[in-house]
């Protein structure tokens, strides 16, 4: 069974862990998950951007939360 | 008679089972719905995304919702 | 006469009967209509995709109301 | 001088009447007023789409509000 | 000096003026401003859709605000 | 230092002042701001549309804040 | 560990550093960040817009919030 119980639970065990996230404009990050907030506002940290020819990084970075389509945590 | 009285309640009665979801930009996932909020924000395990060539594992996945068209649990 | 005073009233007459919904997107429903909110999220049961090559089933679903440009009930 | 203090105050005067609707995507369609609420989702009777080939009868229907531009009453 | 405070301040004074409005999707439209509100949604009497092969009739029109993109009164 | 502690305190110092500013949909514009408010709503005089072909005069103008991507004031 | 708690937080500690913003539209800036509210409106100095074919200087400006993607502080 399940612990979770809001979305934000699984952004919650996510945190200091490296996830994937898809923005909407078909762009694709990964980065370390240092915190969020309702508004699925991110910011991670050794964060690359991953594109059909390879991947592009920046660092640390603020997401804005309304350009973000999903985040995958890492597989367990 | 129908005992389903809010949109709400059948994401309620959907939990734990294998939904498909339609999201903006022709994305097609599916995967076991877990939790849910009244944002239409979804968590899903085992999810992966169907597209015209196969389907591409995600693993567990937090989706914003309003990405998200239409949800549709199992036939029961 | 008309006793409909609200938008929203309309919808309530129109439960447990089948309507047409067009989406964004120039996609077009049927289904049966179960539930709803004041921001159109809507469940349908027995709800089909009607498209220009015929239609596809969906079985039961949740409507994002974002996404919903207009419903018809049926014809009385 | 005009009695009108607020938008809304016109689409009052308007029940009843027979409308024409603009909405994004290039969309038109008329049809009899009969509810409104400040979202401008609104309910017609008698509707109908206008194409650039022909009109296509909708019957009743609930319009979304933020999918309208424009509502024009009838010349009075 | 101005005395105009807020952006509002400046439709108030447009009011039973001729008006030009910008509308997004490249529409312009011209007409005499009789109301507005807080949301920028506008009632023109007088009202004409300006394209680039010449103008078309629309009486009176109540426009959704959030449609719009700017307001000109007339020279002074 | 800064004495700015908000983003509406750089309007509030531009005021009275030549602004140049960037819309959606590629539209640039400029002229004097005269009032603005938190949604960055924005009234401007003597305001020119500027394109690639030179401008096109508006004299006074009110700007709906949503279609706004940044406002410059002039170098001091 | 990561004493950031809120995505905002990072923003704070951002003030007076220049940071690379992407916004929607494919534009990129680059800045030295002087405020920022929680809509992510920021004001920069010293910015300039950075094209494919070199960058465009732009000095002091205020951007609306909801057209940036991502913030990124310069490395550490």
């Amino acid at each position: 069974m399940s612990s979770t119980n809001k979305p934000m639970d699984l952004l919650n065990q996510s945190r200091e862990k490296r996830v994937l996230i898809r923005l909407r404009g078909n762009r694709r990050m990964r980065g370390i998950l240092k915190s969020y907030d309702i508004h699925l506002n991110l910011t991670l940290t050794d964060a690359e951007e991953i594109g059909d020819e390879g991947s592009n990084k920046l660092g640390e970075v603020i997401v804005r939360g309304d350009n973000v389509i999903m985040v995958s945590p890492p597989p367990q």
